[in-house]
């Protein structure tokens, strides 16, 4: 199999959920991108954030095995520092193989029972 | 006509959701692909399974007549063997000739009844 | 300005919802693309639809004047014949001049509150 | 890191919905873009507004600072002028350098707890 995607991805309207309501870690509200690297070899990952009103940030190294699939949350991103809930953010990422990423939010806390469901579409250009 | 569309489609955040409310078997909660083939050909098409943590899976074939819609739901997809629900995948699909798909999810199960909607986008790279 | 967008569009998971909840015409359960034409020149639109398991219907003709929005419900199509509610179609959209197709989907009748938000996305190949 | 994105987007289904239940300003409906400017220099924006029944408007202008996130609220434009309420529109937005576009939709108006997600996807052509 060929090894499919792109080089590069982008999503422009980040911004983590503040509030959650739910049994940790499932029902935390997050954003997160699923990457699936189909090539033969590993992918090396970058991944870098932009802001409204500073300097964007060091960029996140991630590592992808050949022939998987991985799902990073931007909660969980803490080298070099967390992204702030609740902030504007936007998301540059960087592979040295073709990938395929899709961006997805799950946001429990607003009102009750109405964002529960996850909302994903493909990171574009 | 042209054959319209693309020889290959991806998209990597795929999960069957679990718990399903409602009748068999419009309310229940599954993952699937619209395709669309506009040629004048039948068309071949093969699913690749990928993983987190696991080998790809063995192909999955299906054939699509000219000028038709098939919709194809990951939870029956049985051969080579089924995708275990709850479980991350990714989905690799490649054809002969050029189709359009379209990805959706409906999930019956997660908080009453936030997630009845079917979700929709057309898988991209 | 240039004229921008593409000659030809598709999408493959159309489904006209047949119940609706709510007064008419504004929340009548349908499905609908919004067409941009930002050229000089009248839009000349044709639209196909595809079925499972029927060969495909004659064309619906269309026309958007320069520098125009038009909506076009799918529930509204009645030359050469309406499109049955409840039944799986695709439809490939073909211009004389570059058009922007975004489609999306009311759904008022299942499950009480679940669907009512519109849900929308560029049609794409 | 070079400039990452597109020099021209559009989004056709376009409406800022009426009515708003929620706390001014963060519950109000509305439809918004984020542009997320990656190259090392300023951008300068320009969006048209197109409708089903009218000239297009003058253009909006808009700029953004290198390696920054901008959102824009179509409530918010009022120079030339405002963009009535639930009114059909399109939009094309035309940039200097390349940027990133993502549309999304806000409405916590209709229908009790049914739209107070937002609804987001990648403007496209």
């Amino acid at each position: 199999m060929k090894a499919y995607g792109k080089l590069d991805w982008a999503f422009s309207a980040g911004r983590i959920p503040f509030q959650s309501n739910g049994k940790e870690p499932d029902f935390i509200s997050h954003e997160k991108i699923a990457i699936l690297n189909t090539s033969e070899e590993e992918a090396k990952i970058e991944l870098f954030i932009f802001y409204e009103d500073e300097e964007p940030s060091e960029k996140y190294e991630i590592e992808l095995q050949p022939k998987r699939l991985r799902k990073v949350r931007f909660n969980d991103l803490i080298d070099p520092y967390p992204i702030r809930l609740e902030r504007n953010y936007s998301c540059y990422i960087k592979s040295n193989v073709p990938v395929v990423v899709q961006f997805s939010r799950m946001d429990t806390g607003a009102a009750a029972n109405a964002n529960m469901g996850t909302m994903a579409f493909p990171a574009g250009n």
